[in-house]
């Protein structure tokens, strides 16, 4: 990267979306510079979460296309708008789907993430300052995904999205942190908080929930029980401390029921991590009465309920939702990269694949087999 | 009260319910005196609580009469039985509803407050100890009511059910802190915990929700906001701290709505005291995103759903239930006794009608016409 691209509009290779559920193409885009509050980032690894897929899908959404996809990435500052002042050209930095704004009241608000000028927004492919996008092939704009499009060697991103990290971690690792696995290690540590000793459910051992399963291990839980419909994931989760499993297709009796007996009562704690509204009703019934506390996030359907006898809360049942594990991502993803320098967060095992970027469609392959967890993108391969 | 009644029967006045529904009745009844963990308590005060008046009616439970009801008392402890070392005659206290042993999971955990031996038990006509009745009229035995039987001038109560308070705080006064004064204040103090300055929403102005506005009230909130059904209820309300109020039945849109609107996107705690669903699901979704929390504590009716979109749990909305304020009856009354005899709480206001024991149908008769908040029953006139 040479700096006299400072200014300059960067031509770049990047995947782009051409269609719904289509192959994504290599193309040669042209990235314009940050404006203000803005920054414009060298990707160097991008990692694949199901929310890029389930865009990609476009099943159930308006579709908004061509676009480039990617909000899990590691990279470089290459230059920033008017008015950035925390950030400078060769910072490392982590990309984040979600802002810190540090002026809302969210952000002003300790208990709070959910920045009002820059949470996460799907349907947007612009960019807040002009509405207009930064990427374009021969005129034609590309749009944005998220705020980050990470699936391009430059994007350009709001400065409220932006973690500013120690340049000594490396990168293809702790890309990973931009979504999937702060969020379910985040559910655990932050909201769910579950006390030495305790035993915790874990509903769901894709990615998200692995990584709350990390939490609850780091936060020296005695028993860790993995919840979910397809056994195959059991074997891989006995690497993220779970040691126990339920399927609850092996059960007559509702699986909130089953957990109930194993733990006299119920589960101090239970993280969903499953998008599935069953799973969360159960999540949130298998908790003990008295101090349980249930934590969901995974996405549910438009036309889903949560639905329970309003007696299981005034047995002091708690009930409580996290979007990206409640942290601030400005403020507390730099103390979680230096969680893993320190190795209290472990977090190779996540990663169960990587692909060079002109391989990026195997990425997406993966995950549609339900293959391995964490697939990163070398950028530069 | 005359030494020589420790271990003697004694005979005294009781009001006893024949029949479901019909006024009581003041009978002499045979009280026997406590057995292992037990106390006899002669009763000064009483008050009478929803509750009572709930299974008085049985409708929708299975009636269990003759029953002597009551539950909200001060006393002075008579004698107490084998292996009572917290309490001796001559100690003035509480009977609660709920007890607290010590020694159960409930009671050791510092999050709960629902004693697995002594959880309130409605079912339940008899002591623990030997499945027997204390109470009889010419050897009928008469059952208790959630091993209280508040309006007898003398009772029975386990020892985990009693609080000793201080002997100073007048029992005509904290006789409300048995339950409803002490579940309101509690849901907002101890479970809702409203910063300083910050908004509270209650649904329901009966005793129990001006309790959890006078919690709101001594925590410092700068907008208290009623909402009722009745309109009637506003204007005792502001003499608990209410500051704003609406009716349901004056907007066309959801209440939820309305509160967002006039909050700038929801209240920061909500309290519910209704027993209604649709203000519990209301109550939940009035909070803020980010940081609400809403308490919920109403008793529902059997076939109620508690039902809402998952995405309003996503957003950061915390969901909790409370079970007589989340106070452990013995540890905790007793500073609460302090809270009033400090003048930070006050319970004046509370007690609107006063009858002498003889009169204890016209308790019923102000309690069914929505007359006032709590009448206080003068055992001795
Ligand atoms: N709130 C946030 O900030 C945030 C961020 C990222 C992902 N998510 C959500 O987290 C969820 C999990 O993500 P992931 O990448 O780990 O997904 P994944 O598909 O890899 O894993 C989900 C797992 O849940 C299991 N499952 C499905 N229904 C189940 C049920 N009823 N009972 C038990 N197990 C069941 C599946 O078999 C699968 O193993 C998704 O809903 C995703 O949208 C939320
Ligand atoms: N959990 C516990 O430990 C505990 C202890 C005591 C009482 N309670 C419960 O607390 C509740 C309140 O008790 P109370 O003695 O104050 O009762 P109350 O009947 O005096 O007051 C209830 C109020 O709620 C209002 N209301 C009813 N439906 C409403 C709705 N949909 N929206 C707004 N307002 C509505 C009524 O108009 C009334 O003013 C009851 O359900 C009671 O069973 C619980
Ligand atoms: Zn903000
Ligand atoms: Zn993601
Ligand atoms: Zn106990
Ligand atoms: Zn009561």
């Amino acid at each position: 990267m040479a700096s006299n691209t400072i200014g300059q509009v960067i031509r770049c290779k990047a995947a782009v979306a051409w269609e719904a559920g289509k192959p994504l193409v290599i193309e040669e885009v042209e990235v314009a510079p940050p404006q203000a509050m803005e920054v414009r980032l060298k990707i160097l690894f991008t990692s694949l979460c199901h929310t890029d897929v389930y865009f990609w899908e476009a099943k159930g959404q308006t579709p908004l296309f061509p676009r480039i996809f990617g909000h899990e990435a590691g990279g470089i500052v290459e230059s920033v708008g008017e008015g950035v002042t925390d950030l400078k050209p060769g910072d490392h930095v982590l990309p984040v789907f979600t802002g810190e704004c540090k002026e809302c009241r969210h952000c002003k608000s300790e208990e709070s993430n959910m920045c009002d000028l820059l949470r996460i927004n799907t349907d947007r492919g612009v960019m807040l300052n002009d509405g207009k996008s930064r990427f374009s092939i021969n005129g034609q704009p590309i749009y944005h995904f998220v705020g980050t499009s990470t699936f391009s060697e430059y994007t350009v991103v709001h400065v409220g999205c932006v973690a500013k990290i120690n340049p000594a971690a490396p990168l293809d690792k702790v890309c990973v942190l931009s979504c999937g696995i702060s969020t379910g290690l985040g559910a655990t540590l932050n909201v769910a908080k579950p006390g030495k000793g305790s035993t915790v459910a874990i509903f769901g051992l894709g990615a998200v929930g692995l990584a709350a399963a990390e939490g609850a291990r780091i936060a020296g839980a005695s028993r860790i029980i993995g919840v979910d419909l397809n056994s195959k994931r059991f074997n891989e989760a006995k690497k993220f401390g779970v040691t126990e499993f339920v399927n609850p297709k092996d059960h007559d009796k509702p699986v909130q029921e089953v957990i109930a007996e194993m733990t006299g009562g119920g589960v101090d704690r239970s993280v969903e991590c499953t998008g599935s509204i069953n799973a969360m009703i159960a999540a949130y019934e298998c908790v003990h009465d008295g101090w349980g506390v249930a934590v969901l996030f995974g996405v549910p359907n438009k036309d889903d309920a949560f639905k329970t006898h309003p007696v299981n809360v005034l047995n002091e049942r708690t009930l409580k939702g996290t979007f990206f594990g409640n942290y601030k991502p400005r403020s507390d993803l730099p103390l979680v990269v230096e969680e893993y320098m320190n190795k209290e967060l472990e977090l190779e095992k996540f990663i169960t694949h990587e692909v060079p970027f002109s391989e990026i469609n195997k990425a997406f392959e993966h995950m549609l087999r339900g293959d391995g967890l964490r697939c990163v993108i070398r950028m530069d391969a």
